[in-house]
């Protein structure tokens, strides 16, 4: 792996109008590089934009910031993380949907359906169709119409997703009498997602306790992330994707037909605890797993929430959450170092991204 | 441009279930790479896997594969196309879709709708959220549900999409009566598409002459495509992503809601032959636009169907198409070679990928 | 007509658990009629249930009702209503919806998708299909999914429709914090609409005036509406149904597809001070007309809203509007006096009866 | 109950263009009665147009017919079902459908959302709405975006809605191939069945056998169907639409989400021959129940299809049956024989009524 030693601390964003803007240049900062001098002065990694040891990232891009940590990627970041790709190998970690799919109850069910048909055209004498005298070769086409939730399959939670206290509010203080609406969040919705080009580690903490999947409600503790990082042999940089293998996956199959056996294991994922290690401690710019929610279900001690480290990431911190992540093959493959890129739905509402398909390229 | 000389014809692929499986490991031939010694005897560019020149793709890849011309993704021409983000710029090609985005008269519409939001599971004592008293916070979230088309905003086409003759028939000679479905076609849908990771070049075409964008119905000859190439200085080399700029796309602003001049420059684009040249003489992997449908409308001549350049691209040549990709920023930034990638919804049944975000790295 | 003198106003009204209960019997108050002394104080016609001349309905029902002025329904204005039926004749009012009916553009689009179909169940070995060993008779279904509007073609809109204040309360003071929802209000929804069997009058303006169709922006005043009425011969009795026809209805044909002709009529209707007179001087129990929206567009005057008649049926007087009723078969009739029969769907949530097919019998 | 002799074999119909005409007019034959003379040769009941006894009714009403034993409404029949209903009670028969009800396994998944609430018009500064200098009062609306399928709650099967045989045609001959589509078959849709006005009769085989709903799978013969006739003192005259009354209906509650409970009861129903007898031998114009499908499943015997009865109702007989209506109120208070009034959703390519209220009058 090839040291990043880049320091670029004083770069200014300026994201002004980067959602609706028909220039959609996602290059931050072009200037040339800081001076690498003071990087000596961070031992465990280089550093990154925006965090801090100790206190991760929070509320700190300006009041109008959709973005968060996200906010953390420069040309230099990305430009590292791509070096990785050195084999080509591209590992898709996307999980197939379909109407069958396993999906958390609270969401809205999903269909696709044939829109227009060879058959249905030819039948209908389609006016939408070209006219026979036109078409001798009769080409017609197919079309679908979905029905369908932003939170299915593999995702990407945006930052509007949770919402906290009696206000309503979500990351940077949005609030929903402000910048809520009858079709979908009006701040922190999916296109405000920039794609994602960064380092990503994979802590398989299935693989290094030899199970095939956690039990359902494991609590993944920080000592367990350490642990296996160990074992991989593998250190986390401050500005890394971290994904954290449960092995629930690995029953998805074809499209996630089988409920009852994800839903004995979906349960398990890293505490808050843990969570608040790879953000505060390490630097993790965005986490994920391989179950629906990542948090373990219940939260352990009493939290005055359900879904306390859901709130810490997308609230407080502005760290955005992937939810099932197929990490089956980085798994087999023992692939725990890789590119991570991800870019997600462009869709004016949507909460979140869906059926996804994030890669990891080594 | 750093020169790739590998061939890779003699490897097999082993797609076999590709589909359904949790692995999904994209990493297709993994031996030692084919001597280098023939690679001379290609003057113009390095050798790709399955390419003709003067015949194209095709039907070639067994008689089960849904792949098409993608096929000749390896690791080495990933590994390749990455070596071209050293810069770590990202440009994002997708357009915002709104319930307001222009679109082809013939998809179905869309409506983003709130389907769960903090005033709405508080009003409802939702069954489904926290209770109170585990609930101090008072955390809740949104959600939405969407209603669209698989056929809106930045798309790519599946191999599915397009059926020609009495036997509605597609890529590789699945047809209708066996794989057909109420709910999306059952080979070729947005699924079968592989992540890609490939060189791209921007074909300026609007830019080389000198307009804001091409008056609707323009031809883009082969001739344009070349006094273009050019002009840019560039020159395509076989497995590319091939995007064809006409200027459409600079007026899609925030969401394509001004849909009376994206219709007024919509129907500019290649033609059948501009297209055979870079598929059959070029080795256009995939090639792609800033319109609805990437093809001039209506095409030159009499052919015996509306759409001879879909039928050509996805039926004959099993060639996947970019359409409405934004862009406007590689256009701004005079960026005309790249390394292209990019991820459909992992969706069965959807015959396109839809409200995608490839990306330009560069 | 049969002269009903039977006054009911004493009567207590049990409507506890109407909507959920499986025991769905409207016939409220079974009791003895009231004496029928008092009657003849009033002049102009019948008494009806809780209305009064010159103030109309209004929230005199009790604080948890949802049904308005319908609760002035009794198995004895019923019966008189029945009695009109002799000939047998049905008009059904209903207007036919499909993806390309006009409706008005703040509401959303709708599809009627082929969910299954014989074809598809037998491609895709439809595992909810029966197996062919027990289906030698190839007996298949078709069904259909549908993405709609609540608001489309013939409609009665509920008394949650339109809210007023800045707290958004609708009839009886429902309001928006206390009763609002992710899924449609949660009162005064279309579940809480009784079956509507009464005495109906069409007033045919358009008729009574010599045109097809009023012109678009047609104010029908109170003169215009007794005009008319003198001009049929025919007195409206407190508790009717009372239709305007302004022939608008005459332009849907198949299925509301000439939007253009249609727009130029659908804005001629009653305005506030016509409404006002046929539900307190005249007794309405419900109004309706042949127009996406019943009341004139604008409103005369400067109104403080843009609905002032909506507002004043359906918040203040707890009166339901009949929308876009075909009047056509019962103007060419002159069929002016019959029973009117209408039920909504049953659908919770809901916010006005859709699609519906109101019954004229005489 | 006063005897109908009336014969109107004679009359000719005109359904020409009935479906799409803006003349809704259902009144077929205006002429004046047939002589009653020849009315006492038949014994056990009046005569009804198009039926007859032993063989029911059938593809009897020309080539083009989608309506088929419904063509038996006369406005004589229909004056004489009027007449049932002395006293105005309404019975509403109507199942409250929402998100939780119960349904076949089959169709597609529904949800209602609210698409337009004040606060989210106000949070939006909708553009559809009125400014807020025309609207001081802040007057707003309710509106809801419905995805649902046209096979729940209480419903009527089309005459589309079953398909047999290797053509997969349907009642009259239609075929899938001439007539199917990919938006609804295209003969006999909800649209097609005109507003259902006869005498109705409720078979309450629950009650007669004592139990608060039938097990589940319970065959009802024709001697139940005899016996329970018998107990109630009722006769069917042909021309009747006959209700079977289970009892599951009593489980379906506020909207049918006690999933279990339903369907253990849900499988009861009459079986194809207690189907005939009623339809051949006693002239059921319609047949219905309380259940998700009328008849008994598994069906007795090995017949070549899982639902012989539904074949043979809608595809060889061109009856309708209805499902899912609530028979609680009617059997509760005896009301055996009553005006039954049932319209259906008017939505093109629907191939059920669904969610709606058919009522019972007396």
């Amino acid at each position: 792996m090839s040291r990043r030693t880049t320091i670029r601390t004083l770069l200014i964003l300026s994201l002004s109008g980067f959602l609706g803007g028909a220039a959609s240049f996602w290059t931050m900062g072009r200037g040339s590089p800081v001076a690498a001098a003071s990087a000596g002065a961070i031992q465990d990694g280089p550093a990154v934009k925006g965090w801090q040891k100790g206190k991760g990232w929070g509320w700190i891009w300006g009041k109008d910031d959709e973005v968060g940590a996200l906010n953390g990627l420069t040309d230099q970041s990305r430009a590292a993380a791509l070096k990785l790709g050195t084999r080509g190998e591209v590992f898709d970690l996307g999980l197939t949907y379909s109407r069958r799919s396993y999906k958390w109850p609270g969401h809205s069910p999903g269909e696709i359906i044939t829109f227009r048909s060879p058959d249905g055209i030819r039948r209908m004498q389609d006016p939408d169709a070209p006219p026979p005298e036109k078409n001798g070769d009769q080409v017609f086409w197919h079309s679908a119409a979905l029905f369908i939730s932003d939170n299915v399959a593999t995702q990407i939670d945006g930052l509007a997703h949770i919402t906290a206290g009696a206000d309503d509010h979500w990351y940077n203080g949005f609030k929903e009498s402000d910048w809520g609406g009858d079709w979908g969040p009006r701040k922190c919705d999916a296109p405000s997602i920039p794609p994602i080009v960064a380092r990503g580690v994979l802590i398989d903490v299935a693989a290094f306790k030899k199970v095939d999947a956690l039990p359902g409600h494991t609590v993944i503790t920080t000592q367990d992330l350490q642990d296996t990082l160990a074992w991989e042999g593998v250190a986390i940089q401050p500005g890394d994707v971290v994904l954290v293998r449960t092995g629930t996956g690995r029953f998805w199959g074809e499209d996630g037909a089988d409920h009852k056996t994800i839903a004995d294991h979906d349960s398990a994922g890293p505490d808050l605890a843990a969570t608040r290690w790879l953000v505060e401690d390490q630097g993790a710019l965005m986490v994920g797993s391989d179950t629906s929610g990542y948090e373990v279900n219940p939260p352990p001690g009493n939290p005055a929430t359900g879904f306390p480290t859901h709130r810490y990431l997308l609230v407080d911190q502005g760290v955005h959450i992937g939810e099932f992540h197929n990490l089956e093959g980085l798994s087999t493959a023992r692939a725990y170092v890789f590119c991570y890129v991800a870019t997600v739905n462009k869709i004016k509402g949507a909460a979140a991204g869906f059926a996804l398909r994030p890669l990891a390229i080594r």
